[in-house]
């Protein structure tokens, strides 16, 4: 088999855990598996690199933080490679412009044009380990680019996708997905497998195990992903297009989300092309908008409710206020203290009463709902953020237990 | 002009060292000029990246080494980049393989085979200050090298040579060539010029401030090198092929060595083939003899006497006993408390009486000579260690006063 295994900064930060790792990947490769392994940067190493870089400049151009930031995981690279040297293996580290990993010219947050096989090819056939740099790659230029959040997920997978692997492992410090977050949720427990589509809502709504961008790539290129521990050896979940749901849930997964604010603009005049006038402000802002609420009352006009990114809620404040005379409104509210918490599960598609369920717990827990949103596979609900962790033990606990 | 300007580790330590360099550099910039520069890697990342290395696997491979090592010099370039942007001039970092730096495959010592000069000319025509790792490249696989002792200045020399570099200059701690270290010999005087072969002769014995093999590339392509000080802005010492010795000196400086150790095979039988046999078996074993001593005592034996580093003292003295058999010797005699004194000058060529100028000034100053060797611009002799710092100075005083 060709497996390509990826393993983050947290798993690689010191000697000994480098040689932990070099351990997992010596019994893949002594299996008699052609082993193609993807690092991160040590623990560390991004922080100190962005710490020296502050104390020369506070806003240097981003293709020189990215010459910088890439020596990160050149350096993990060739300390594993001398991890498994020490074990007599054959191994050769590879960065990503040796690879040559092809991305655009998005400096920091590149994206993955193409990967050439040809040198992990030379170097599988010579029978060796190859350790290639995670998030970095190379752009037309001939420059370093790194790939952003999550970049050695995505490097993994499209590394996995070129060579066709048959499988693409990815480890972390969690034993796999879980319906939700175990060190939170009592009675959370590890799902075998879930699907791509699952696995996406989960990651965007904090579930942090994989990043999106990976998971979206692994769907279209039909990468088989493996979410497993580096520290536990046991198997972990399986990312596919489609599961057998063996213990027939109707939902895979609880996830919350704090980093949400909504906000009210009450008493619109109810006429066409209000809500796209607000909506743009906010786009053209870059402001990303997720649960909408349109409610009319009963004078004609309407009250439009909306979330945002806390991050982004002052900014959408400022531009909703400014826009007072063109919007019409007669009040403005905004509340930082909510939380979304959803259900996601691709058996929500044929079975009925799960948001039901849903609500059924959350009004035993006497925990108000204030917007719902719903998708083919998912149901979300907006709650006072207090009782967020609440909200989601309930829930696990009604569909769980 | 071209200019191309090298820093050492020490030059770009830390922050604030790799602000008052990017003054220099910016100032070289703002006078009109095409500026390219070469950085080694900061103070201690070599040894922290060589420790990191070492906990991990003691004996790594050459080409790992490399990897790791590398990432030091990116480092910098990166950095000193954001300094140079943030001072609002237009910059650019670029690696050895970025330049297509070419080398051997000889990993960890590697030799430059050739420097493209189509990526730093782009850079140029855009008016951009380039900035390139120095003491790495990229061998035939695409694979990265580094350049061993006094890389960055090799590849400062190298870039010089393929852009037909106006001037290359090498910024150290000092201010320039001394007639001798002027930490230590009172009236030693920073020279204005020097020639190649003077350059080579004094680097090679113990001066250390421009490697051998960048003097030796620059008289090969008359590269008008200048070395001077980073710390003070002042004119430091040309090394050119003919220079103008404004003051009539005979001698161009005087230099010590104390890693050197004298060995005395006593009583060798007068017969053909046993000084090659003796320094066969040294030279298979990779130890260097420098000066050679041969006298014919009056029973038909001979007495050899030659030096060796004081690091391959022990090892020497090892295969000499060994061979004591095919040798026939009658005595052994080692001695590690030794110095080798030397005076270098291109005007000995011309002027009589150099060497014993030196011998008189020793004779005055009661130290014994134990060996003495010529070439055409250099006598060196062997003394006692205790007194070489004395012999320094006394043949400075006979010289220069």
């Amino acid at each position: 088999m060709l497996i390509v295994q990826k393993f983050g900064g947290s798993s690689v930060a010191d000697a000994a855990k480098i040689m932990r790792v070099a351990g997992i990947i010596a019994d893949t490769f002594c299996e008699g598996n052609d082993t193609v392994v993807i690092l991160s940067a040590q623990g560390d190493t991004t922080d100190d690199l962005l710490e020296k870089a502050a104390e020369i400049n506070p806003h240097p151009s981003k293709r020189e933080l990215d010459v910088l930031l890439s020596t990160g995981e050149q350096i993990s690279v060739a300390l594993m490679s001398m991890a498994l040297e020490k074990m007599g293996l054959p191994v050769v580290s590879l960065t990503g412009w040796q690879v040559q990993i092809s991305t655009n010219f998005d400096y920091g947050n590149a994206r993955i044009r193409s990967v050439s096989t040809e040198r992990i090819r030379q170097e599988l056939d010579k029978r060796r380990i190859v350790i290639i740099t995670g998030f970095q790659g190379v752009n037309g230029m001939g420059d370093i680019t790194t790939l952003g959040r999550g970049g050695s997920d995505t490097s993994a997978v499209a590394v996995a996708a070129a060579l066709h692997a048959d499988k693409c492992q990815i480890f972390t410090d969690v034993e796999g997905v879980f319906t939700a977050d175990p060190r939170k949720v009592q009675g959370a427990r590890k799902l075998d497998e879930i699907t791509y589509d699952e696995m996406m809502e989960l990651a965007s709504l904090g579930a942090q195990v994989l990043h999106n961008r990976s998971v979206e790539m692994a769907k279209r290129y039909g990468v088989n992903l493996e979410v497993l521990s580096s520290y536990e050896r046991k198997p972990g979940t399986k990312v596919k297009e489609v599961v057998k749901n063996v213990e027939q849930m109707k939902i895979s997964g609880i996830a919350k989300d704090t980093n949400v604010a909504r906000i009210a603009v009450v008493g619109v005049p109810d006429e066409p092309g209000v809500a796209f006038r607000l909506f743009r402000e906010l786009a053209s802002a870059k402001i990303n908008v997720d649960v909408i609420l349109q409610s009319i009352d009963r004078n004609g006009t309407n009250d439009i409710s909306f979330t945002v990114s806390e991050t982004d809620y002052d900014k959408a404040m400022e531009i909703v206020q400014e826009r007072k005379d063109t919007l019409r409104y007669k009040e403005l509210f905004g509340d930082k203290k909510v939380a979304k918490v959803s259900i996601v599960g691709a058996g929500m598609l044929s079975s009925s009463g799960v948001a039901a369920t849903m609500f059924e717990a959350l009004s035993e827990a006497k925990i108000n709902i204030q917007m719902i949103s719903t998708s083919e596979i998912k149901v979300s609900v907006l709650i006072d953020e207090t009782s967020a962790d609440r909200a989601v033990q309930v829930i696990h606990n009604k569909f769980f237990n």
